[in-house]
């Protein structure tokens, strides 16, 4: 139940082939994502409120360090107590700590049964109150996932799912296990959506019926990429807050979109309090405007206890969020590593923070 | 669903104090662990196959580093990708990193239904044939642990479970969820077992009958400790493996026991590869053989690409099986962070490795 893979592997490529084994690696990013990205950023996607997140499915890690030597993390065991968590530590580190040349990925078991569900509300506040009441009921729903009006209007207007959607806050449900399991989840999750003032419940769990339903879902990226122009841009950014936070998270950016005349669409991994905008924006005219908008999303998300980025990394983009986020004294202890690692910053240099004060970081 | 609490706080009484909540920790390691300790070893317990190890359920830690520094690993999202996994690097650390004085912790609900099931085998690979089956099947076990016929019959010679078992190789297994999957799971798990050859399967639904049944496994270790007479001491110890080598470990080291003439115990979270074995020895006379059946076990485990410890940590007594298990690379990598953040070697010193030769650390 584990596999071998090198960095440059698709996990969609890798999912493929491995699927008359009956296993599956249940990370699902991005479809273009390739391993040694997803490893970088520790990254998840629609499943992780079932599966958790690409730390959890590391065995090992072959990393190519800053001074050469090669190092594999640890032998085979599913799960181990001997020493630090060097794959802990190295996934998510963004390619500063060395290179990743090969992983050992835990696999999964295809479930016997899964099932798709959509269902509208008529605020973004009601959409995630359901979305927390699932997670917090325990119920053990496979993905839950929120998309707002403006999203769904954009899978409308680029036509890529064969049906029109009713343009309001939307979510999206996946389902998975024995039969009778997964019968009892639906039914669970049909209940709370109702007390929730949700309407339009509509279920499917034939194949290829549910890959039509889940398309809104799997379309909704590429469908506002379709919308540029000319001169227009896309700026996606994402955030984590508290679950208990993610309503109010979720309806003051829907407002403050509004305030200042943006054109931005929102989509959530919302059980994990994960929360995305995209925003569709002049490169030359609106450029400060969606920079404002997108600092106040993540100031706020800080605010709210969260965290500057739920999946995507902190890149170049965010730097200047980690002070605020972990601490002075946390982030002096990751340069700390850094540099014992890495002492003349080789490895992928500028990401995640600066060494602004060589003298300061021991 | 979080909890905030200190690292002297025992985990069994923290899930009593919150059990009105309908939320509850689900990390099970014995009960007089508290949780400093558990994240000193990231340690697990019978729940680790269906609820993952203690790393998968920090929020965030708050530690006093060498130098008196305290940070705070990161605020409260329940997932993150900014910057380092401090939260994965510090459990299961020792406490040679820094000293954990509070822990934010997330939390699962309680299941709506929950059962047990008890079923004996003629043979200890068939049992844990049958248990590797199961997962391999994806039936989300709540937890699933093997038992030898050494372990049964000191069950019995003790007498505190109030009935008497069978003696002979016996897998427990817990289900968790909702009414109808916890049926359809009993179902596949009933179907492995007799295709493996078990017999007697019991399942209980009711609460007082299910921990009647579970209790054979809740006092197995106190049984065996109740075994002692005076100069007589206990020797446990716990490796782990990759799921398809289980079952030979186990038949090994069980015959491994015999052939010494040593009196143990074997015990197991088989569903993680995991497996312990508790020796009764004779102080005098026998400690060179109890040591040299615990090394041939260790030696095994990392021969099947296993790991020296799944959750009991390296401490003093494991750490001549570190470079073999990790490699020296990865070794001098746990001693560059471990030299990094703690330069005199201040925290828990000894622990893990030694520092052999100074100039080499880095």
């Amino acid at each position: 139940m584990d596999i071998a893979v090198q960095p440059s592997v698709s996990w969609m490529e890798m999912n493929a082939s491995i699927e008359d084994s009956g296993l599956f690696f249940p990370v699902d990013p991005g479809p273009p994502a390739k391993v040694g990205g997803m490893i970088a950023t520790n990254c998840s996607g629609t499943n992780a409120v079932r599966y958790g997140t690409m730390k959890d499915w590391i065995v090992n890690l072959t990393v190519v360090l800053a001074d050469g030597r090669i190092i594999k993390t640890r032998k085979r065991p599913r799960k181990s107590s001997a020493g630090y968590n060097l794959n802990g530590l190295f996934t998510g580190s963004e390619g500063t700590l060395g290179f990743v040349t090969e992983a050992t990925l835990k696999l999964a078991t295809i479930p016997e049964q899964t099932g798709v569900a959509v269902t509208t509300f008529s605020t973004m506040r009601d959409a995630a109150t359901a979305a927390i009441q699932v997670v917090h009921a325990g119920i053990p729903v496979g993905a839950v996932e929120i998309l707002d009006d403006v999203q769904m209007d954009v899978v409308n207007q680029m036509g890529g799912t064969g049906r029109q959607w009713k343009a309001a806050p939307t979510l999206f449900f996946k389902f998975s296990g024995s039969g009778l399991s997964v019968q009892d989840n639906i039914d669970g999750v049909r209940a709370i959506v109702l007390h929730n003032g949700g309407s339009n419940f509509e279920v499917e769990q034939d194949k290829a019926k549910q890959e039509a339903l889940w398309s809104a879902r799997k379309q909704a990226l590429w469908s506002m990429m379709c919308m540029r122009e000319t001169g227009s841009e896309v700026w996606s950014t994402d955030v984590a807050v508290p679950l208990s936070r993610v309503p109010e998270l979720v309806e003051i950016s829907k407002r403050d979109l509004d305030d200042l005349g943006l054109f931005g669409s929102m989509l959530g991994h919302i059980g994990d309090g994960n929360f995305h905008e995209t925003i569709l924006f002049d490169g030359d005219r609106e450029r400060g405007l969606v920079s404002k908008c997108v600092h106040d999303m993540v100031r706020r998300a800080l605010e709210m206890e969260g965290t500057c980025t739920g999946e995507h990394g902190v890149g170049l983009g965010k730097k200047e969020f980690m002070v605020d986020e972990v601490g002075e004294g946390s982030l002096q202890v990751m340069k700390t590593v850094k540099t014992a690692l890495d002492p003349h910053w080789l490895m992928n240099p500028g990401k995640i923070f600066d060494l602004h004060n060589p003298a300061s970081h021991k």
